[in-house]
């Protein structure tokens, strides 16, 4: 049971340089990746070398201390103007999750706030680990929120990977599954395998086993028979963006099992920092979605599984309506049938 | 376009022996098996290297041919009995659809009907001919009664494979897609890949592809924002058995896009002969659902994409409630807005 309060952090400041464990080789192989400029990490980002809304933000702040460490030893004292060309390029990475914006710029405002006549260095770092830190925090604490809405030896489903892997540390949705599965809130979890990455599979899947909480992998298509079987309590999910009024972009297929779950009287909880909530967005039509590469729904692990140029759509991300949440959970508290207004609320209570 | 008159037959009886195109290693691979034993067949059904409903139907009678053929040989007057192990074997080789005990069933009142004394190989291939030329008939028939439901130039999404592959030729969904390309009906195809066998990808990409119709292939996940989207027309799917109400089993996803359909505003077909009707079941819930190997779910092509050991729940199938069915087309006719007493009245204008 210890090993809960020991969950893996998949990202490391060591030796002044940054470490990822790759998720995209996990979950046979366990490898670490080095990492001492902010391109490379930029890419690495792109690459799902890390992945998880929160996850990036964490790297993307320590990637912005890596920019302005080069830019400082290569510009000196005109360090501010020379470090932006690499923040536009790590900001771009990847469209979808806010949470890489909010990060660099809260970087941002404190090298503004700087000497610079002065290594940048000392101070960002001591702002990143604290970014790290304060999300391993609002997961916990939404862990014991998101639990104490389940009643006892629910089973749940979980799409994608709201782990820790996806996180700092201890994860969103998966953080609630952790503390449930503690407080006996949860007999058994299903795993959605989440094509056409596997997040599902290959992380969610080995967070679980690890730990030793009861879990089921299945095809992301069996989650309609599970529901009609009348076996299922709650779908607990991440967010990589949630607008305004609620709407919340997540994983593709979290919003087919949002409209699966309100046929099927299924609760649907989002789990997300604060972090991951756009303010300036009015609702969720106005979120990016990012479309990736065909090769990850024609290939899988290099196993070619398709004709040969087949035309593919692989939008990475879809919007479930506030109207289809039951409670987005955050560090703030939990905010129940999400609308403009209550998300106001947890603002004002919030700051 | 004369090629959509001349689709790939998937089942074919030369030199005395039967050769099924093996459906495992497609696309990329066109590699044709040979078999003289029925128990052989058997075996090929259990391990897909044939699949789809009609196709497994007449893929057993021609089994049928062989174990008789094996009978005569080894039993001589007494071959009615020593045929019947071999027939049990086929029966219980795949438990979902029902076209496999129709075959089966239609060859053993053949076999009644035979002087014991006689070969019967003549009469029972004559037969396996027969159902065979009769399932590509329905087909071409079907192909175009679903055709004309369609209005120009729609969009429809299909899930598994229910094309020529599936079936002796031509197919049932894919039927009806290639007949209305044809006609004008069709402007663009969705394929979902069909985890975990990948059906979409491998089999019903390749058959719309070779054929120059306008596809797209996607994650069976991607379902939900397409049709949020408000592009789609139609969800057009095959079956694996048919209750007498309407309710059908068909390749596990299928209730899922069916439930995204109704509350979209999607419209859904389900194509299938009417051997795909199982008269004796009163509704769906009698339909037995076949679990599946794990390992199709935590590996794809020997490519092991999950924990060793994950507990895995692969059913093959699952049911969509006549409910959610806007036209269930068959050879005899368009069952619109199916129930038990429209299903009735089928089944007497068939007869």
């Amino acid at each position: 049971m210890t090993r809960l309060l020991q969950t893996i952090e998949p990202i490391l400041w060591r030796d002044e340089q940054l470490h990822l464990l790759d998720q995209r080789v996990l979950p046979h192989t366990e490898k670490w990746l080095t990492y001492h400029d902010s391109d490379a990490v930029a890419e690495a980002i792109k690459l799902m070398v890390v992945r998880g809304a929160p996850a990036i933000g964490v790297t993307a702040a320590y990637a912005v201390v890596l920019a302005a460490r080069e830019a400082w030893f290569s510009a000196g004292e005109n360090w501010k103007e020379a470090v932006e060309p690499a923040l536009k390029r790590l900001t771009s990475s990847r469209p979808t999750a806010v949470n890489l914006s909010w990060a660099i710029e809260r970087m941002k405002q404190a090298c503004a706030s700087l000497s610079k006549y002065e290594s940048p260095e000392p101070v960002l770092l001591a702002l990143a680990d604290r970014i790290q830190q304060e999300d391993i925090k609002a997961n916990r604490t939404m862990g014991q929120y998101g639990a104490d809405l389940l009643d006892n030896d629910s089973i749940v489903l979980t799409h994608c990977n709201a782990g820790a892997l996806a996180t700092a540390g201890f994860g969103t949705a998966l953080g609630v599954i952790r503390q449930g599965f503690l407080d006996g809130k949860i007999e058994h979890v299903y795993v959605d395998e989440t094509r056409p990455w596997l997040q599902g599979s290959r992380l969610t899947a080995w967070e679980l086993m690890q730990e030793g909480i009861p879990m089921t992998l299945q095809a992301d298509v069996a989650a309609g028979a599970l529901m009609a079987s009348g076996r299922l309590d709650w779908v607990i999910v991440g967010a990589d963006r949630i607008a305004s009024n609620g709407d919340t972009a997540n994983k593709i297929g979290t919003y087919s099992l949002a409209v699966l779950a309100k046929y099927h009287g299924v609760k649907v909880m989002v789990v997300a920092p604060t972090t991951t909530i756009d303010w300036l967005l009015e609702n969720g039509s106005l979120i990016p979605i990012e479309q990736r590469m065909s090769s990850e729904v024609s290939e899988i692990g290099g196993h070619v599984i398709a004709p040969v140029e087949v035309p593919v759509s692989n939008p990475a991300f879809d919007v479930t309506p506030a109207s289809l949440i039951d409670a987005i959970v955050t560090e703030e508290g939990v905010v129940s049938n999400p609308s403009k207004e209550k998300m106001q609320q947890l603002k004002k209570e919030g700051k």
